[in-house]
């Protein structure tokens, strides 16, 4: 079924201590839609390029199935920009630079065609912009959305209100601790689904990801990976096979929640294997169910028997 | 079936947000005796403690039903004490002083009739000294051991000679990073099973626990807890009650290790809900089972089928 992805779509230039190069395609749309094709159809994006982003780069979104009917070339600037350089361990990054240039007067305009999306994916932007693509949706079932500690320091007013706008809010660990001024990740979570959202999912990075809905806590391992060749746009991708999992599902409960994070874990796991978004356009059916298997054997606990008899 | 744990048994002063108090019974021998007790018997301790250790305190670990033939009154000295304080958010502390006291001369004597034990609980102490606790043993089945950043740093080659002949280490994620020299949790788990432990066990917090046997992996969750009064000794507590349950189980295999690891971390999570070993010293069998199912609930992934033609 249909879901409808709103977020950057970027040149980024990404350092890692394997590899270097400028130019990559990124951004979060450009993950989220790349991730979300995998599983439903079609997957719609609405973001803006400049004057300068390459028709090759295009075709690859098309190619991947993503549906362009929502992308502005906009013909007075630059395509978005940002550069990182990732430390040795890659659990760290320092951003180079981020050029807003076409973002800085971005007004989006969702057509005609996508405002019945049944699921809509807010990736991270200004929670203003996030808004005005709410404006314009007819009745979606399900918003996701994602955030950041900018938005979270510099629009707080905003990003509060959009909170009570959306059904399902996906950011990092730290990044909930701040949004909730509160050190203690399970206290954060009741806080933050105060704000709004009903469903909370929290990344952890290499320590997994948990969902909040109603009160079921489900706790998600991260695939144990031994060679992570470049981390960005990981979370994007996260959202991506998340939503794009749930996009497919035909009742949106806490099981289907729970088997989205999953996907969206395993999605996850693989993007970061390459270089850019290189992994996640040749991925095959065989691939990621082998690894739901796997998620599967890392969590399951083997049966118990219940104590019987042992208090002194 | 039987179990002897080697470690401290300690004053310790703790001071948190919540609460402060001085000469609270601690220790890891105590920690890893308090709950291994609720699994296995008999459950042996040995240790040393100064002419200042009251009564009453040896009354509590032997109405717990723990065995304390192993434990030394050393006349001339003063019990090991241990002080520390937790920050706001618990996840940190900053160790206030460490008088080793009788632990300076501490020469432990296994009794005869505890050499025979089936497993082994090396707490947190010097290598040599654990060394010397394998020398008298008599084939044990099972030898968990943990140690610290403490004697990674000062005595790595002590160290490096115990890890050859135990079966189990159990240690924390930044001190697997720093033994390893190695950032990525999972190739640091290899090198570290290198070193000589066929099993591996990394304790990580709020984020649960991760055990590596063979080609397996196994991530375990940590109970979501709101109300978090005193960390002190729950790493320990992991260590008795996955020792005291390896103990129980006829076969000790990937299974059980599994089990034991979920059991390890159901006690620590009940451990860190009152001061001090409080917690430790009434809980029930149906708390226990009640827990286990909570800890099935939090990470049991729902039945998922597999995705069919979803290859562009």
């Amino acid at each position: 079924m249909s879901i409808l992805a709103i977020g950057t779509v970027a040149f980024d230039v990404i350092e890692t201590p394997f590899k270097s190069a400028e130019q990559v395609l990124g951004g979060s749309a450009t993950y989220i839609t790349l991730a979300a094709r995998y599983f439903t159809d079609p997957v719609r994006l609405v973001a803006v390029v400049g004057n300068d982003f390459p028709e090759s780069y295009i075709n690859i979104l098309r190619d991947q199935g993503v549906d362009l009917g929502g992308l502005e070339v906009d013909a007075e600037g630059k395509t978005f920009a940002w550069g990182g350089r990732y430390h040795y361990d890659l659990n760290q990054r320092d951003t180079l630079y981020t050029h807003l240039n076409v973002l800085e007067t971005f007004d989006p305009v969702v057509p005609e065609a996508y405002r019945k999306s049944r699921v809509v994916c807010l990736g991270n932007l200004d929670p203003d912009i996030q808004r005005r693509v709410l404006d314009q949706m007819d009745g979606p079932e399900l918003v996701v959305c994602d955030t950041m500690n900018f938005w979270i320091e510099n629009t707080p007013q905003s990003l509060r209100m959009l909170l009570k706008r959306i059904d399902c809010l996906i950011i990092n660990d730290s990044e909930a601790r701040e949004l909730a001024e509160e050190p203690n990740l399970i206290v954060a979570a009741r806080l933050i689904r105060a704000m709004g959202p009903r469903v909370l999912v929290i990344k952890k990075g290499e320590h997994g990801a948990m969902l909040f809905i109603d009160d079921v806590v489900f706790v998600a391992p991260a695939y144990p990976l031994e060679d992570i060749q470049d981390p960005t746009g990981a979370g994007d991708v996260f959202m991506g096979g998340f939503a794009g999992y749930i996009a497919r599902e035909e009742h949106i409960n806490t099981e289907a929640l729970k088997r989205a994070v999953i996907y969206g874990s395993a999605m996850a796991s693989f993007s970061v294997e390459r270089f850019g978004p290189d992994r996640l356009l040749d991925l095959t059916e065989e691939e990621i169910n082998t690894r739901l298997d796997a998620f599967r054997d890392l969590s399951t606990i083997p049966t118990i028997v219940p104590l019987v008899g042992i208090t002194p």
